[in-house]
């Protein structure tokens, strides 16, 4: 399994120890590990996209904020708080839409308040249960994914040899080491199916050839890159099994919101009667929002389809039209894969009992 | 009007003069034409891509066939037939699968052998013959492009601002100057119609980024790129009024080989009610193949996706499904615009018709 995101103790007991990435920028040319323990250079890497994918950077601001915070002089208890709090809130910023990074970094807070609280309290044992929450959050990603992935076995039907097709990496690199959408390949990989996975490669930011291809490659999973122009020829030319993604945000009727040219290869699917999925976990899903529509659409910066790759590949001021993600309509999805089971249609119910068996069962949140 | 092919005549008659190119792989970043009146040079021009698409070759190849013949220095009309027979092989062999460019060149050679036998012929006289021919078929394919245009102003209905879909360049640059499916765009222009055109970046060599965008820029046209997977989502935001492509060969029952990616976008198409139309002239008819079964599809290196743009995109040794075409079942198109006006389902019988008509016309071969 890769490690896009641990924590790297330099002592028995894990402090000190330092927060270690995979430098992602650099894939798929070469492998390198940054090791942090100071604000700015976190917040960077956070920003310059070394950590990516909504999971990682969870996991990666909750170590984080444990690496910074080890170093602090704080005598008090309060002072500790005060110090916790401050580095957060910059930790925060670094990328503000990301859900997950404020998820985590607040459930770090409440948890030092909560054990600032009780009798003895100190900022070394603060620091200690600081770690203790980033290690669950990292733990609880990780057990998230292994339950996608066994339950997502489900879709290979114990057949070996399925060709599978998947867009951008919700892999073992957006998370904790195990994916989303590539854990069931990974369980089926381990239980000797062999899955076949086609990567489309994604652009603008190629997020498919550059990673979801480097680490299947990586765990020997075969795998082969076309351009996202070639699946309708690919799913007309070979017997595609099901195509999965990943998904940003879920709405309560299971409209998907992910990234950009998931909703085409939906249609495509759909048109050559290859089921599409997608996979999540609860923490994806929106019960604020009724469908699809009510999900904001980032559009970015046109330079990325202009010089993607570093040269020219259009001409200067051209216009461009450049969304992040598109909106994938639950009438599309066969099935929604999550860490309790496949969510079947119609998905409002199925969501609405997914969600209230989570709240009873006292999920993270 | 764009000229990426033209004889550069250095006196009046037009001879001595130059086979003159635009130099393709130089857009967009800048416009450079080269001048070429010698053999190994043009063959270099035509392998490398300065000049590319399908009509457009064939125009400089028959060009470049006048300018190698005019330095001869045969002094029979049997010496200097060998010589432009030989020269036109080396011609054909630069990108053998390129249908229009032996065909240009046959016609040139069969034309020089019926001059060569009316009494009186001589080198220089068959030198101005050969060059009058190559300046029919530049002519010709004008023709071809205009009256494309001028049908294909039908699917405008008159309205102003509609916005059309494209894949790939079937412009100008492919041409004579005037384009396939991009005539009948230049032809709301020039009518005022003032269309606004979406063009696909088209993976892997980017002909819709740096060609497309590029003329239909410099035409005045309204223009916006986006990557091939951002289609989908576009039909589903705006309202687009047809997507039109062109073709590199055309079965007798309508089903349509052209740049991989055409395909999906015609299933997209189908699935936002959106009408997909084809243009292309009589010559991309193959009525010796029954249906797109026949059609023999080239697989390029995966450089191309691997490493298309100078810099590495996926990792080393990764395989890759690299298909320059796909076919387009008939049944996913709602017209195919001519130069005798637009064909309309059942295919079939409507190519029958328009084959023998343009027989009985002595369309030229």
């Amino acid at each position: 399994m890769i490690d896009p995101v641990t924590w790297k103790p330099l002592a028995d007991g894990g402090l000190p120890g330092k927060l270690r990435l995979i430098d992602q920028t650099r894939l798929p040319r070469e492998l390198v590990y940054v090791e942090l323990d100071e604000l700015d250079p976190i917040v960077d890497a956070i920003r310059r996209l070394v950590v990516r994918g909504a999971p990682a950077i969870g996991c990666a601001a909750a170590f984080g904020l444990a690496a910074v915070c080890q170093h602090s002089r704080a005598t008090t208890v309060a002072a500790f708080l005060a110090e916790a709090g401050a580095t957060a809130a910059t930790l925060a910023a670094s990328r503000p839409t990301a859900v997950n990074l404020s998820w985590a970094l607040e459930r770090c807070l409440a948890h030092l308040r909560q054990a600032a609280a009780a009798p003895g309290a100190t900022p070394a044992g603060l620091k200690r249960r600081l770690l203790a929450e980033a290690t669950a959050i990292f733990d609880e990603d990780l057990a998230l994914s292994r339950a996608m992935g066994q339950h997502g076995l489900e879709l290979f039907g114990g057949q070996t040899g399925v060709r599978v097709i998947t867009h951008c990496n919700a892999g073992g690199l957006a998370t904790s080491g195990y994916g989303t959408a590539l854990a069931p390949i990974y369980a089926a990989q381990e239980a000797g199916l062999a899955p076949k996975v086609y990567a489309d490669e994604t652009r603008p930011l190629l997020q498919g050839a550059r990673l979801t291809a480097w680490e299947l490659q990586r765990a020997g999973v075969e795998v082969t890159v076309i351009c996202d122009n070639m699946a309708g020829a690919l799913m007309r030319q070979e017997r595609i099994g099901f195509a999965i993604v990943g998904a940003d945000r879920i709405a309560a009727n299971g409209d998907t919101a992910n990234k950009i040219g998931t909703y085409g290869l939906a249609i495509l699917a759909r048109h050559h009667g290859v089921p599409f999925y997608v996979a999540a976990p609860y923490s994806t899903i929106d019960m604020a929002l009724a469908d699809g529509r009510g999900i904001p659409i980032e559009q970015r910066s046109g330079e990325e389809i202009r010089r993607g790759f570093g040269c020219q590949t259009a001409p200067d001021g051209v216009a461009t039209w450049n969304p992040a993600f598109d909106v994938t309509p639950a009438d599309l999805i066969h099935g929604i894969v999550t860490e309790r089971g496949i969510l079947r249609p119609p998905f409002g119910a199925a969501i609405r009992q997914f969600m209230q068996a989570g709240d009873r069962a006292g999920a993270p949140r």
